[in-house]
C-alpha cells in the first residue's frame, strides 16, 4: 500500500546562486548552492506549490526514495504523496536542505572559493531569517512568487512562521507544527551542553576538523544522544524501553546494562558517522537566537502583526520539548492579531517526534485543512 | 541569625573497618573507611541518632563550618542545627561519606592496597544496599542500634527507603525527600549520557587516569552541565536566566552569549576541578540500579511489605527528575502495608533542587514531623 502512495523514485536537484548573499549576522557568502527535491507537479499559475522545511538534522529529502533499492524513504514520506495529507496530485512540494547543512547545501563542510579549503570555522552562523531568505530566492528561481503553504515541524516550524512575518504577501498558508516562538532556557541549555560537547572535543580543532582527517566524532555522538531524550517523552522511552535489562541481569559494569543504553548508543553513533559536527553547531544557534518578539520589546503579538497567512497550528500533549503551551502563545498571539487560526492539541504518546509520526487523527487534520486551503 | 543558629565548627572523622566487605556485585573490599561528621550530643541511651544521607555528589560534610574563615558552610546548614528542622538540641545528627566517594570514604581514588596505586577502574561499582550496609556498620560502631531516623533527599532518600527494608528494626522513623522507587527509563538515559561523555574523554584512560596524570574533566565537565539541567525546572530556569544575553546583544559565535550558557559553564567547570569522574560513574550506576520492586516481580507494596518505620514523604512539584507522581508511588505501596506515612506535596518552583532550599512551608513540615516523632 505504502509504494503505491509513495511519489517513487526522486533524485535532489541544485540551484546555484551566484549574487553575493548578506547573512542576518553581516557575514556575506560571496556564492552559494541548495539542493532540493520536488514532488507533484507545478501548475501553470505556478500558484500549488508548497515548500517544507526541515529540522535540526533533516534534509531536502523529505518523500520517496532515491533509487529502487534504496530502504529509507525521504523523512517524511508518511505525510506526503499522492492521495497523502500533502497530496502530489494536488500540490508541488518542494524539500530543501538548509543553508549551512551538511547534505549538498553550501555549509561548513563545502570548499570556501577564496581558500580552495573547506569552510569549516569560517562559516558564519545562519538564521532562520536566513534560511526563509534563501528559500524564497529558490522559491523565485522555480518561478514561484506565492506559495500554496509553508509547512514544517519544530525548527521548521519556526521556518514556517517566519515566512509569513518576511514574506507575507508571498505565502498563504503556514502549517507550524510542534513548534515554539523561541526557545526556553531550559532548551538553549540543552543546545548549550551538546554544542560544548562538541566543541570540546580534541578533535573538533576549533571547527577546522577536516584539515586534520578527523571529526569530532564523541561529541557529535554525546549531543545526539542527549538530543534523543529530548525528542521522546519519559512514558514513550518508558513504554519503549521502561527498566529493562540487555541480559536479563545487572552485570555491574558500565557496558550496556539497559536496552535503552543501546538504543541511545546506537542512535548516537550513527548520527556521528553521517553528520557534520560545524552544521550541528549553527543548527543549534539558529534555534536558540530565533525568537521574532525580540525586535518588538517581547511583545508576540505585535511581532506577528505582519502576517497575513492563514493558520495551522498543531502541538502534541506529550512534546515537553516544545510543549502545546508554546504552541498557543503563537495561537494567541496570531488572535490578537485577528489572523484566521485552525489549532489542534493532539494526545500524543512519542513527545516532540510525534510529528514525524503516522498519526490517523495528525494526518487527518493536515489533510482536511489543505483540502480546504485558499 | 544564621551563625547563632549554626552547629558552627565541625571537624569530619573517619572510621577504619578492617574487615573484609563483600558488596551487592559479588566483590570484595579487604578494608575500608568511612569519613563522617556528627552535630550535637549522642545521649545516654544513644536513641536519639539521626543519619542524614547524601545525594550524588553529596558529602559527610552536611552541617556548620570547617573553621572559622571557612566560607561554604554544609550542604544542608538550613536543615540542621541548634533549633533548625533537624535539631541538633535534640538530637545526634551524622553525615557520612558513601562508599565509593571521593571525600575521603575509600573510593576509586584511595590506595588499592594489594597494588600500592588508587583503585581506578578497579573499584567495584557500589550500591544502595551497599551504603546501608556500610552505614549501619558505621551507626554500630558508634554504639547506636536504633536510629530515631534516616533522612535523604534525592539519591539520599533512596537510602532512607532502603534503611527502612535492610534493617526494619533498626529505623524508627525515615524521611524520603524528592526520591522515587527506581528511575525512569529517562532518568537513566540522562546517566548513560553524562557517563558517556566521561568513558569516552579521551582522559579517562579506561578509568586509570590517575596514573596519566590527567582527569577526564571535558567529560565530567559535560555530565555536569546537564545534570544541572535537570536539578532545575524550566520555569526556575526561565526565571533565573531566561534569554538574557550577557552583553545585550548577539554576537554570532559560539562563545557565550545567554546568561544561562555563563551559569551552566562555570557550574560545569568547578564540579570538574573538584570531583572524582570514577565517584560519578558509580553513583549514577547506583541510581539506575536501585529499585526494591525488581526481587518482587516489580511489585512495589510487595517490596515494601518489610518496612516498619514511620515516614514522611516529601515531594515538589516543579521536579521533574523524580515528580510527585513517583512519590506517590512510595506512599501508596506504603499504605498498601498500612505504614504510618505523612506525606507532603509542595509547591515549589526550584525543580529537584527544592529539597536543599531554605522554605518555611518545606521546613515546617519537617520540624512538626520530628517534633512529633517517636
Amino acid at each position: 500500500m505504502r509504494e503505491i502512495l509513495s511519489v517513487g523514485i526522486v533524485a535532489p536537484q541544485s540551484a546555484h546562486f551566484s549574487e553575493p548573499l548578506t547573512l542576518k549576522s553581516g557575514a556575506t557568502l560571496p556564492a552559494w548552492d541548495l539542493v532540493y527535491e520536488t514532488y507533484g507537479t507545478l501548475d501553470a499559475e505556478k500558484s500549488n506549490a508548497i515548500l517544507v522545511c526541515h529540522a535540526l538534522s533533516g534534509t531536502h529529502h523529505v518523500a520517496g526514495r532515491h533509487h529502487e533499492s534504496d530502504t529509507h524513504a525521504g523523512w517524511w514520506d508518511n505525510m506526503i504523496g499522492p492521495g497523502k495529507p500533502l497530496d502530489t496530485n494536488k500540490y508541488f512540494v518542494i524539500g530543501v536542505n538548509n543553508l549551512g547543512g551538511c547534505h549538498g547545501s553550501t555549509g561548513p563542510s563545502s570548499t570556501n572559493p577564496e581558500t580552495g579549503k573547506p569552510w569549516g570555522s569560517n562559516f558564519p552562523l545562519v538564521t532562520v531569517e536566513d534560511w526563509v531568505k534563501t528559500q524564497a530566492q529558490l522559491a523565485s528561481k522555480l518561478g514561484i512568487h506565492s506559495l500554496a503553504a509553508v509547512v514544517g515541524g519544530s525548527l521548521g516550524g519556526m521556518q514556517a512562521l517566519q515566512w509569513t512575518l518576511t514574506y507575507p504577501d508571498r505565502v498563504r498558508n503556514a502549517l507550524v507544527i510542534a513548534a515554539a516562538p523561541n526557545l526556553t532556557a531550559q532548551n538553549m541549555a540543552f543546545n548549550e551542553v551538546a554544542r560544548q560537547a562538541i566543541i570540546t572535543d580534541p578533535e573538533f580543532h576549533n571547527g577546522d576538523y577536516y584539515e586534520h582527517g578527523v571529526v569530532p566524532r564523541r561529541g557529535l555522538r554525546i549531543a545526539r544522544m542527549l538530543g534523543h531524550i529530548t525528542y521522546l517523552s519519559d512514558d514513550a522511552m518508558g513504554a519503549k524501553f521502561g527498566r529493562k535489562l540487555r541480559s536479563g541481569e545487572i552485570k555491574y559494569s558500565f557496558d550496556v546494562e539497559f536496552e535503552m543504553e543501546s538504543y541511545l548508543r546506537y542512535q548516537g553513533d550513527k548520527f556521528a558517522g553521517e553528520f557534520d559536527a560545524n552544521t550541528y553547531l549553527r543548527m543549534t544557534r539558529a534555534l536558540d537566537y530565533y525568537d521574532p518578539a525580540t525586535a518588538f520589546d517581547g511583545n508576540l503579538s505585535a511581532a506577528l502583526a505582519q502576517a497575513r497567512a492563514n493558520f495551522l497550528v498543531i502541538s502534541f500533549t506529550s512534546d515537553w520539548r516544545f510543549s502545546p503551551a508554546r504552541s498557543r502563545e503563537i495561537v494567541k498571539a496570531l488572535l490578537d492579531n485577528e489572523r484566521d487560526v485552525t489549532y489542534a492539541e493532539l494526545t500524543a504518546a512519542h513527545g516532540h517526534d510525534a510529528f514525524l509520526m503516522e498519526d490517523p487523527h495528525y494526518h487527518a487534520i493536515v489533510r482536511a485543512y489543505l483540502e480546504n486551503a485558499a
